[in-house]
């Protein structure tokens, strides 16, 4: 598998359910309630930024206002709504996925992170998806490990 | 105690609480008001479908509008409300328990495991249902439980 | 410390808080939102209840609402408020404290945990309840700790 | 680095976010909602008032509503919003730092745990905090943090 060498990340594409989120949900009579968002995240967004560009995709159609609201209306991060079975080849359209860093926990996002330059999945990862990815964070997603994702990224591919 | 041997298994029956929940509730002053639902889940279910049939169990009366909202309405899973105390005997009328898979985690689900064809728990289970099951997920219900118990039924009945 | 002996238990005290639940709060702009409870622990409770009388206690006056509408409309368990600093003279006065099994969290457990016949801690305790019980759970508050005690006692006491 | 003998601490700074609460936030549609407080810490706020000053810090704009109402109106600890990257100056002008303890999770504060006498850590901090601080609480945000600090800070500086 060809793998970037240092400076040729250009882009951190993020999934965001169990990645900046625990992956849990609340749920009431009414359906899908809130997502439970972690600490350091912002911090480390902020921070990667000056690097490399970024976005977000997420699969969840019903939790979608939920995420709208806290990655791109909060956090500034363009999302985008991409169902699961078309996250691949739709990110290989948009992408030079050679280019690019990815985060993600669940199955479907094994070969995701199996082919772009530089796979991470969080500690709480499927275990398809830890098994495809470069490097696994001791956070878990919703505790800090975007922020220990973008510090490791800034420190391999941009010191 | 006699078990099944591949391909035997026709249907998976799912508890709900403590197995697609963490088990925990939130409780206002107004009663239970929201369940923590988790990821991957989803993912695994659609898998599973084309291998068996699945329905869920739950006896939570108060929380059953938060859990048919979620597993019937949102994931399509044929939901049953029965009491924990007659839920041995009316799956014994339903199904033919030497072809079903059973996951649940509670003290009242561990004959029920110990009697059906496949018996599975999850990390979380009351230990009289951990002692009770075939198979153990590594996660708990709310974090994939489900999921890798659907995969691990695929990989031992159905390939 | 003399402690009791079998069959002296004739009533088994719970805190609430750390307890029933997970210990934590949901807080709003409002207040004081939600509790988290758990799995598990309406089983044990369904089974203790013919071996002893059980009550519970809380000092969680801005909760109260909360922890009134689960453990005493919903469960079926007498509740007291009593504040942390009176809770060790007012169970004197209520009980005789060496027929009593008692199951508490925090700092202000301790000493009534090192006081009644037969003290429980979950395993999410204050490190000074701990040290003071006779028995830790291995499950932790809101993750079916009161149910583990529960059993625990039917079967040292009652069987 | 010089750090101060017994008896020269005479306030207590604590961060919020990840200090008194899980450092998560519940989102809906609508925004933040809520924060997760845990169990111990207003028994701990108790004794410690009686030997130093406290006062508390978030850098949350969004979420000050909800800490406000917890940590300053129902707790009583006078609340400060500084933006992490003033923090440090804005400490320094307010406090004389080598008569302080403090207690952080983020990467921010790690210099300022580093600069003050006594700088404590929860166990859920990120790694740039907990390298800084002198002590690291057993306990996590929100499960009990703070009131094991203030136990340490009273036998440390206060017997």
């Amino acid at each position: 598998m060809a793998r970037a060498s240092k400076k040729q990340i250009t882009h951190f594409i993020f999934d965001v359910d169990g990645v900046f989120t625990t992956g849990q949900f609340l749920y009431t009579a009414s359906g899908k309630f809130a997502k439970v968002f972690g600490a350091h995240d912002a911090d480390g967004i902020k921070l990667i930024r000056s690097h490399v560009e970024i976005c977000a995709v997420s699969a969840d159609r019903r939790g979608f206002a939920i995420t709208k609201k806290r990655i791109e209306k909060d956090m500034g991060i363009p999302l985008h709504l991409v169902s699961e079975g078309d996250r691949f080849s739709w990110l290989e359209k948009k992408f030079d996925l050679d280019a690019c860093a990815y985060m993600g926990d669940g199955m479907h996002d094994a070969p995701i992170l199996a082919r772009v330059a530089y796979g991470i999945a969080p500690a709480n990862a499927f275990y398809l998806a830890k098994k495809a990815a470069n490097y696994i964070t001791q956070a878990k997603g919703g505790e800090g490990a975007v922020a220990e994702a973008c510090l490791h990224v800034i420190k391999k591919f941009f010191t």
